[in-house]
């Protein structure tokens, strides 16, 4: 008698093994469905983690940002949170493939097993769903849609994590832009805050943005300059360029450091 | 018998005539207390309003920003509202020095005569203090100190804002970088939201930001390319070069067209 895999699990087939910061992070995706690209590697760049600290990934999918971590800073203990079965299964075989030292958990965030909600950690990061509820055209893949479509309000995703953040932890998200008025009224009063836009190119508006909190902080917010991703003006194909400063965080696992950034003095 | 002006007003020796615009604004202001800059000059260039329309500005110190949007846009009424008599009379004086078409209510924009609550704008216009309540050191002059010191809440400055809004009217507000959580959360649900940087130089951080609500408006928040005042990467004396754009805001009196910029494809 052979076991076939549940249901609810991604067929190998339907899966591609993707490879991330040039090379040195690989991890399984499925083929419809939610695909890693840019974000979560940004979002990992940017989480001042230093080596022997403890992390945890809200809503980690196929753990891509938490792999990107483990690759660049050593000695990480890292927990992903993942609400959708065939990505917490996903995650933990991405984990072993890469060796990194990621537990996953397959929970609901509103309803965290009670170990972890015992537990603190060093930093809490997190790559919500960019469409609020009811919003738009839902996408046709159900993955998809559960990993885009804000089924848990923004709110309940940035009182989880500053639940479980340590006094003084820091709490790194990247969301759609237009979503900057929402996560700061979620994150309102909660520490020092820090804003990255992310632009496309020199001179337009932000697609995404990095919130970065340190709980409890007292410093006022800071809005930094853009990164800027591609080179150029205008979009110039599949091969177009990205900008330096994009190309060592994507392809070469540079650290993308807000506080650096908002210290710099040109 | 000789009467002199009553204590509270500015005596004539303690005056500048200052030149905005290249020249095209010319205004009194106190040689001690709050002098406007750029920021009023900035925020009237990013007010959208056409030949015609009725604007509001709500602490309108000397005038210099209704002063700024009557030479741009012709025909105009203008109503500045201030609580301070002495910056009250100042910018009646400054109105009449340019002929333009503002009229100057002093009052605490909690307390708006009955005449103004029963009025409309098509455009509201604010330079709100930049500092919270209780933070900081007192500035030395009284005047000064009420104009940068908070002592009306954020909230109650938009609130008062919105009141007096068209539906689908634009409130036009310049504040410091740091208040950009305070002031989105206190327009929470007001309307379309947009947020200009401004930065002082290339890759430096936000030192200012104009944010723009269509009351009632339902797009999505959009956060721009961030204005650059200066040239180079250093600050490098007075005498330093503005950046062309805000070259072009500051003596020539170009708008600041906010939501071009977000349609902007470069």
């Amino acid at each position: 008698m052979t076991s076939s895999p549940p249901e609810e699990l991604f067929p190998s087939e339907d899966l591609t093994l993707d490879a991330f910061l040039g090379g040195r992070v690989r991890a399984f995706q499925p083929r419809r469905g939610y695909r890693a690209a840019m974000d979560p590697v940004l979002l990992a760049a940017a989480v001042p983690a230093r080596p022997g600290q403890e992390l945890l990934e809200l809503g980690c999918g196929a753990g891509v940002a938490s792999l990107c971590l483990a690759s660049r800073v050593p000695g990480l203990s890292l927990t992903g949170v993942e609400r959708q079965p065939a990505y917490a299964d996903l995650a933990r075989r991405n984990a072993a493939e890469n060796g990194a030292p990621l537990t996953v958990v397959c929970a609901d965030l509103q309803m965290l097993p009670s170990d972890l909600r015992d537990r603190s950690f060093d930093h809490v990061l997190a790559n919500p769903p960019y469409y609020p509820a009811a919003a738009g055209t839902p996408a046709r893949d159900a993955g998809r849609e559960a990993a885009l479509r804000e089924e848990t309000p923004l709110k309940l995703w940035t009182s989880c994590a500053l639940r479980r953040l340590r006094p003084r932890g820091w709490l790194t998200m990247i969301q759609a832009a237009d979503r900057l008025s929402d996560l700061l009224v979620a994150l309102d009063g909660a520490g020092s805050v820090t804003v990255l836009p992310i632009a496309p190119r020199l001179g337009r508006a932000a697609g995404r943005v990095i919130v970065q909190v340190r709980k409890q902080g007292r410093s006022p917010l800071r809005l930094l300059a853009p990164l800027v991703l591609h080179r150029g003006s205008r979009h110039e194909g599949d091969g177009e360029a990205h900008s330096p400063a994009a190309q060592a965080i994507l392809r070469e696992g540079a650290p993308l450091d807000l506080q650096v950034r908002a210290e710099t003095r040109p």
